[in-house]
């Protein structure tokens, strides 16, 4: 058995590396959105040609993610939704609940402050964790069958 | 014609009210979630047992929830989802992907301040608008091809 | 039995007032577009707030008018495609495609002189027909089992 | 990531050549229609027997495009249409509806005379463009997050 | 609760007059093929305009009988097939195939010389049986847990 | 909203009517299998004929039972599935799966005694109860939002 | 583009062994049923253990083969369907209607002596020949665009 | 064609590793449950944080082994579940429920014992079988058409 994983959220800290780094050689495929902020933000107006607006400006770029994204989630069989403090991430929880309608194993990523606001999407989840170590783990286990020593 | 729209979002404020009282006699069933917001957070807890650890009290009030709003959003031909100020509301946007992964139109209501953090959200949906008068209108003009005078 | 039938393309002239008018007293629910053009087109930035650029005002209007297009076809049983020598429609092929990916019966209506053009859409469809009279014929015969005689 | 993309529309311009030469190493895998038109139009004739009626010529014919195209979108990620001057096309916008209805991403090329006929396809589409060169930096853009210099 | 029930096959005898007799009251809505011989060969040619070969006579009216018969399969619960001995009855099989793939209940109906020919028939469905008679006491049960006297 | 709930699992004690009596006139229709034991173990021998291995006695009688419950089951949005002491029921657990796969909400009631052999099957649950009482109460806080005094 | 193609219906002839020879080094998987008859009439009986009633030796055998013509319907894109004169081969038929539910291509071969018995089998084809030549030359048309000169 | 087969259910005895012995070198892929029950009661616990009610502590475990139980049922050809005396094995029912309802073949593999008890999902299967030499007879005849000599 192999997986591929799709990585929502958030784009600001590099909790997808230690992700990546922590499961080692795992047979895991890991796809997420683009990460570069700039890009994501302007490659539709550099593309497609730039708008006045800051709404169609966004709106085309927005466009080119979701190409993105409706393949990346279509392939994965789990993916993990990290929601940080920053953000307000509504994107990320899109995505949870395009990946839940389609039958996707759903893991969430959260500190206990937001556990009360992400109860409905919790609910939905397999697993609730707080750590890129703990997602590892679950994949690890998932895969091997093995659990931390 | 007629429509089930499904309410997503916000339980503070009366724009559910606003928007039924707006459309007057169109033939459009309205659902929602629960919006006592005691009830809503409290109902698992008081009808499965009480749990001492707020989040697992949580997840036996979502658990219930979730039968209301799967039923609600796999009857729905568009859901509209209200994004305000004061709350995270990932569940709405939760909601909102579960409603377009499944086929279903999608209108989003947010004011300005919320454009480019709903880019994702708004580039899915079929009309981004800013009040509930705005949601009757878009009702009656699929209804029945009239635009405001 | 009785049928829902989307009545698709042409909006200048009166063809769906034919079918409707021929089809008499049978258990038939008609179904389509806007058929008010100027409704059609400005209906969005009348509603969502006027654009510079013919282009969004346009992206307004289609998205208020895909609302009502999905529903009908996703309710339809047979979707009618009328296609007329003024204008391209691509919009009521676009239609076609989407009713036949969903399962609906296709039927298409149009004079020889496009016969060749259409003949990939044709080829999807159960009928090929030339007046509204033939589809009245047609839904006569499929919920009663009467010819014309 | 990778991505399979299917071409619709347009055979008697080469620019699918374009697109192929502008993407370079991409991962991507390009399908698209029967490009030799004589062979398009008489393969069912041919193979299957001749027919005295042009109709059923073309329907013979359509036949058989049909298995190529109902595999190729079948298996695309994502739907690029592209509408000319020339002909009018519906069997690339009929193409563009099954692709959307199966959940696919489309892309749209065509030049701004033609935005208004398009808008219900360009609505449904995540990004609309002129030339193929833009298609290519969109598949660049989904597939790497860079974008042209 | 209540069934819609599809009865397919030949349309020489009158068992379906049988079971219809033989239901009774149950809350039962049955439908099925025009059984006007006749109507069902040539409403195509009737309808659609004559055609000198015999294949494309055949192919117009089989087309509208299909646009009956999908929008039947998919509004039933179940679908009973009559297998006698006079006709190939190719298209039964071909329904009760449509049928199982989309998840309908299946009931067959033919007498004991044939049980070995239809043994893959047989084994998709959830009863065998001989008569009419029967057929109705399934139905019976179903919905009302009685068995026979 | 009005909610068709699927009452799945044992047959002998009257938890069924409990149910039914505790949610008043609230909007629910209940369905469930045939609760008469020997009618459901022998109604396909007695309609379809006897057999005299066991085996096929009991294949007959799961055929026609599989006709309810798959209409049932399809029809359900609520499958409330109860595990009692005294019989495997592994159908309940069958049936649960199935509606599980198909997008159903589930609750599940059984005793703690239960709770670890049945872990797999509350984890997809949305809700897991003791009482009959308690389905009326779920199914009245999801109609109504109401929570018992 | 590779195809994957199931050859369905008679097992008595070797028309299967002439469309591979036809198709030369084409990117084709062929799959079908088992051909040996005597394995496929008493697989199930003595894998499973033997019957007396024939009724129920050709039910455990037949449910073998499903195993093998599911999986094989559901990888294929394409479906060819012979019928010949000497058997009934409803089954052949019943395969034919799964594959075209589950939006797979078809292809029927037939002699013109059933032309008018398949007509609604036929109306459901992409394609319709005589010759397991004109098999292979369709599948060389749809993957390369080549006719025969 | 190869095969890949869930083995769910018991995981206290060797029987997996006997049908894996059994098919020898057949294209077949093998899958199934962690079978270190310690580690399967509590990678939940251990990964994701202790709990002190047991019901939670087993609610946590239950939702990774859902991860891959999903996974691979998703991925299965064929799911073969065996029914031993030892335990109550809702969850093994509860995959075979799942997998029946997403269109997978069943082999269902139990001592008379339990025919009557399991006749309901044994209605639903393709072969009902003892032992695991049956269950690789039975891969070895679906992929190569062989009966035991």
């Amino acid at each position: 058995m192999k997986l591929t994983v799709y990585l929502a959220g958030e784009i600001h800290t590099d909790w997808r590396e230690e992700i990546r780094s922590a499961v080692g050689d795992l047979d895991v495929t890991f796809t997420g959105p683009v990460t570069d902020h700039a890009a994501s933000d302007d490659c539709g107006a550099i593309i497609l040609g730039s708008e006045e607006k800051k709404f169609w400006h966004d709106r085309k770029g927005a466009g080119l993610n979701a190409i993105r994204t409706r393949k990346a989630i279509a392939d994965a069989d789990v993916i993990v939704v990290r929601f940080g403090d920053k953000y307000r991430q509504w994107n990320a929880a899109f995505d949870a609940g395009q990946a839940v309608a389609l039958g996707k194993s759903l893991v969430v990523m959260h500190g206990p402050d937001h556990a009360h606001a992400l109860k409905e999407v919790d609910a939905a989840a397999q697993a609730v964790c707080e750590t890129p170590r703990q997602v590892a783990e679950i994949l690890r286990y998932v895969l091997k069958g093995d659990v931390p020593a």
